[in-house]
């Protein structure tokens, strides 16, 4: 067994350079962003700043109104107000998320600590029973600590992400009266700031936090890495109520917004007659963006924590090879260098001349980044790893080689960029199945509903089996250490993943902003293309976060099995089948209590706008201003209390269980909710990504099929605006909250398993002595 | 260990009296339906004769236009289009389906045959390896067997169900123009006619099948039941054609009849001027009759070889005792006596005087015949059981008492009531969730579907558990035999749910004959009343046969297990965990392919029902017939056409898998098809049975809250329009044929396992050598 080529030292130097390379980049971003000024007297010099810093003047293809200041301040004035709404409901969401967090470290700290009778005694380890490891106490106290920490960066990150697309918006909207390609610069290049801070500030906060509790736990490297396993709870439990509350919100505002502006009073989208605009362009941000970045740091937090986990029971762990050990962290670290080179391509090495160029654009993002990874993840496999070394598999010790962890990574890489690829084949209105989808219209929204649930469903098999085949190899090479890091594979470049997430609810404010502040069609145009094209890659995004997280939920399965000392988890035995198929019906009593949420919530909203209309004289001509405030109050209300039901169900799920029923029961609990889950979340995203695109395709009518649909207000088109609404709570609130149920309650198991282990399934115990 | 109390002549002698006597009891069932006459010049006196047989005249409220020898003659007309469309249908169905069962029990000769290579050779057993059992060439020839005869008992039971619905439809329509409680009485002993010829004449087959391959087993009883287990392949290979055949049928032409009809062109459900409308009352009778009279005799069977099969092998095998071995058949003996007791209760013990006592009469049917029951099974379990004796558990013999099975039997039967009346309380516009779905149409559809769809996920949570407590408790008690005669438990009472659920249909299509032969408005009211009442139990027959189902499969799959001699199925081993990833995947497949073909398939109805109504002049006035046999042929050749895709599926992925992956990747499949399909069939099921009463809730105007909705006509009305049409392929297509694909897969398992147990995992065999 040869020992890593890359020695410890250079290790524990290359992973914070390349976090603080990572966060130097978003700057660098976000001061080419800044360069656009929203104050109208700067307008000009600050526009031809601009063209000296990076842009070089090519892509101004108009100048229609550049120098209209009113329309500037307007922008302003619009931004001013999303950003005010945004940010005072997070305020209010994380004073509740505040409470919960200290309530649930302090149960983290009773459960944990419970488990040795808060004894401060050494205790022999779990894994090698003759050498001794740190108290369970230790354990709950840096548990909770790594709790906190990861759920204070999770917020941290979603309030910077909101702060950013706030920020930039308005931006884009300014931009696009440049030229398109200008535009989407400004826009992709906010949701790099977002994807770079995220990703390296990830990264870092970890790697800080591993070598501040190294201090205390010095060799107990199995001691060390199961406290970690806090983080990636407290990441993804505030991802769950980011994902939750803010779907809630942005649901019940646009449904709410479309129910009486579009299809009673027949007004067009984001017109500043309606009531609901800006609680819809609220919501885009703080559900989209700031419950999108949450999430996916939660699930980059927890395959990490996974992969350390398992890692430190193999011998990374046992021999103390420190380089081999933070491999997970090499492999992100690598993922944001990548992901820097990858960017360029978008804002340098091409220009988008074109609206037709833009999906292309986009696309070549995924398609270099997975290429350039697939090499950056041989490098850091051949010069991290010894080339033969022994991962833990429930119980016994297995041999893996360097190249076959090669192929664990590269494995989730790619099954990512399929899984991305059949997502939009299934919602991009550029092929036949959302074609067909638009077609049904002609018959009524029976049939467009009928048919979309069809091709939602149609649109789980090959995910399916992408995410099965990275399953099979990566166990059958390395066990759930291969399960970890192809999860982390997948996330490796998430980095882009999110700027391409983020591009899109930028430019669909951009285009709200545009079309409030009473700008000319064509630059509406112009962001209704960046958004159509947001639109796809949201989906593809939201692939992606569902492959992901079902690999995360199987490698924190793994890690909780071995942690809880489970050999086997037989389907045959009936606690453990009871556990799979209740598992795999909580994703519908999820389901179930948000999209009702989503409904009643916009229910109210139907009745306050409809309120505004009839006893706000002067509103439908546009001489009285709406009551904007109510209706972000409403939604802001809405969330809060809503989404409290389906986060309590989640967080409490594997408590009760894990109490009261077992190890055994839980097992069964995680492996039902993973399977079916995954399944609901794919097809809700699909579904509702591709209403909305069959939506607008007819709007566009760009081509004879389309055209014999449209125009908009035809029979066929009402009939796709109703799919896109129902649409709407399934892909972007049920179907991505999905995600976070089955990672959380694995990553809650497994930072559980210790008390469930020792005290928990009291129900049998007592009834049927342990039986 | 002692003897049962009952003799083992007296078991051979009880089984096929009661048969006998269900047959009987349905054959009087059927002479007191038939003296209803059609023929207008003896119509007086068959009404009067009718009188004397039973009925006492007592509930003959109006006499109007009773002697409109017309509208005899022109109700007789409709049935007469009725039944040769259905017939028709049937009967090419049949030739399809014959050349499959055909092909298909050629393929379960040869690979039964190739286990031990076509050898006529004896083998040891292979649950007692000292012991000679008989040749597998034999257990391939019988299986064959018992394959092609469940087949045609399954194809049989469908066939007559459709005849005596068609034989009863019209003939409720005339009784209703006496009076609700006539209709009442001649719908439900139509019911009661095809639920105790299928629940007899199951049990008979089998019987008589049992007796006759025991000639040529002799005492090798493993063998024997075996080979059995190929009857209810048979049987549930027929219902899913008959499911996805007659469910695609049925909705192409209920949905093109309403989109053309009632959402176009205005004009009433089952008026005659629309074309659809013969194929609409045909769909009826092929979907929902024999459809369903084919599945739940599929669910009996299986659950009668999946008991037989783990008994085989139990110490009532072992030590040959004959009656306790035929407990499955004596429990379903009893379970037709009982109902025949519960059946004078709806029709002569009680009578139906007002529209307000039908839906509580049927409920009664339910407890009535589930607390008898209990006590049946309680006689049952006490004398046809020894007091202990072992079952074989996974290799483990357990030690189970009497009085211990009892409560697994007794446990399905109840769990299955409380599916009963969780699935009337999600689907009757008595209760709250239905109302507050009609609510949402206030503001659309897009509101109605989204309300509904949360409603039908809300409905899944009590089932789930309400089977997972079954499951737990039978299995501690009694292992995989505990889980088998739980689910005969559930279906014990098939009889009395066969009535009920049959009796749905026929009522609807009363109301249709009524319409389309232009009789009085109240008779049409009262007919409505039928159908509603029968909407809500048509839900809970569907519940009922989803609870089955599901334990139905799980003890297949158990017998699977054992046959395939698996000791455990671990979700930690990769082969097992992509097996369940994908099996959760399947039913959304199926879905997909189902609900694809029935919107397809509407698509065609609604274009040719266009084309009828644009090229046919005088249609809309009533003075020109337009063309029903068009409709009729486009339902026919779609359903053919598309009830193969899944159905190839269904009955090639266990082929597959367990060929190529083996037994441990298909044992995941089973499990995964198993816990993901149950959810998916219950909600939809659910969804579409709300959506379809919060409709008529609206349209019946019976609350304050349902006026304000209402009238037929208005926006929410509309609203509700869209809900149902969406509904019908879910729960009447893809939802209820969902129960047969995991029951199919589970028992062609089971009846492959000797192959795969030795051929089986190709391509691990070769890749990776067995690994």
């Amino acid at each position: 067994m040869r020992v890593a080529i890359l020695s410890d030292l250079l290790t524990e130097v290359l992973i914070p350079v390349a976090s603080v390379v990572g966060i130097f980049f978003s700057l660098l971003q976000w001061y080419f962003v800044s360069k656009v000024k929203l104050s109208p007297e700067r307008q000009t010099r600050g526009a031809h700043d601009h063209g000296k810093n990076g842009y070089s003047d090519r892509l101004i293809e108009e100048e229609e109104g550049i120098n209209d200041h009113n329309v500037v301040v307007k922008c302003a004035e619009i931004q001013n107000a999303i950003s005010e709404g945004a940010t005072s409901f997070l305020l209010t969401e994380y004073k509740y998320v505040g409470i919960f967090m200290v309530v649930f470290a302090i149960l983290i700290f009773l459960f944990l600590g419970s488990v040795e009778g808060f004894s401060t005694k050494s205790q022999p380890c779990t894994y090698s029973k003759d050498r001794t490891c740190k108290p369970a106490l230790a354990n709950a106290i840096f548990s909770t600590l790594s709790f906190l920490l990861g759920a204070v960066t999770s917020i941290v990150s979603g309030f910077l992400g909101m702060k950013i697309a706030t920020y930039a918006n308005a931006r884009t909207t300014l931009e696009a009266r440049k030229g398109v390609g200008k535009a989407f610069i400004a826009a992709f290049r906010s949701g790099a700031v977002m994807g770079f801070l995220l990703a390296a500030n990830g990264l870092l906060v970890l790697y800080i936090a591993i070598n501040i509790f190294k201090l205390y736990y010095g060799d107990d490297w199995e001691g060390l890495f199961e406290a970690i396993t806090g983080y990636g709870l407290g990441g993804s439990s505030m991802a769950l109520f980011g994902r939750v509350g803010g779907g809630i919100y942005t649901k019940a505002a646009d449904v709410g917004a479309d129910l009486v502006g579009k299809v009673e009073r027949n007004i067009p989208e984001d017109d500043p007659r309606n009531p609901a605009v800006i609680a819809d362009n609220v919501g885009d941000n703080v559900g989209d963006i700031a419950g999108m970045g949450s999430d996916l740091f939660g699930s980059y937090a927890e395959s990490s924590c996974a992969a350390l986990v398992v890692a430190s029971i193999s011998s990374f762990g046992t021999n103390h090879e420190l380089t081999a050990m933070l491999y997970p962290l090499l492999i992100s670290s690598m993922g944001i260098i990548v992901c820097l080179v990858t960017t360029l391509f978008a804002t340098d090495f091409f220009e988008i001349k074109t609206v037709k160029e833009i999906e292309p654009a986009l696309k070549r993002q995924l398609i270099i980044s997975t290429a350039l990874m697939t090499v950056g993840i041989a490098i850091v496999s051949f010069i991290a790893l010894p080339s033969t070394f022994t991962i833990f598999n429930f119980g016994a010790q297995k041999a893996v080689k360097n190249w076959e962890l090669f192929f664990c990574v590269a494995i989730g890489l790619w099954a990512g960029l399929v899984i991305g690829f059949v997502t939009e084949y299934y919602t991009s209105n550029a092929y036949s199945p959302v074609q067909d989808v638009a077609d049904s219209c002609k018959t009524g929204a029976a049939t467009n509903v009928i048919f979309g649930l069809a091709l939602g469903y149609k649109s789980v098999i090959i995910p399916i089996f992408a995410i099965a085949v990275s399953i099979f190899v990566s166990f059958s090479f390395a066990a759930m250490y291969g399960i970890a890091v192809a999860a982390l594979g997948m996330l490796s470049t998430i980095a882009t993943g999110l700027a391409i997430d983020a591009y899109g609810p930028i430019s669909d404010n951009a285009g709200g902003i545009a079309e409030m502040a009473g700008m000319s069609h064509s630059i509406r145009e112009r962001t209704d293309a960046l958004d159509a094209a947001g639109n796809t890659t949201a989906a593809i995004g939201k692939g992606f976060a569902i492959g992901s997280a079902a690999l995360v939920s199987l490698a924190l399965f793994g890690a909780f099995v071995s942690r809880a000392a489970i050999s086997t988890v037989d389907v045959l035995t009936p606690k453990v089948f009871i556990g799979l198929i209740i598992g795999a019906m909580l994703p519908y009593w999820f389901s179930a209590m948000t999209m009702k949420s989503v409904g009643s919530a916009a229910l109210k909203m139907v009745q306050e706008v409809r309120r505004q209309f009839n006893s706000i004289p002067g509103i439908m001509e546009g001489s009285a201003k709406p009551d904007y405030a109510t209706c972000v109050k409403i939604s802001t209300d809405a969330s809060i209390k809503e989404m409290i039901p389906p986060g309590a169900l989640v967080m409490l799920t594997p408590l009760v269980v894990g109490t009261f029923f077992g190890v055994e029961t839980l097992s069964g609990v995680l492996a039902g909710s993973l399977v079916s889950g995954v399944q609901i979340a794919i097809s809700a995203s699909n579904t509702g990504g591709a209403w909305d695109n069959a939506k607008k395709y007819i709007e566009a009518g760009a081509s004879d099929q389309a055209r014999g649909l449209g125009p908009k207000g035809s029979d066929a088109h009402k009939a796709a605006v109703i799919g896109d609404t129902i649409g709407d709570p399934l892909k972007d609130t049920s179907g991505p909250s999905l995600n976070i149920l089955i990672k959380l309650m694995a990553v809650e198991s497994l930072v559980f398993a210790p008390f469930f282990a020792t005290h928990g399934g009291l129900l049998f115990k007592i009834f049927w002595n342990g039986k």
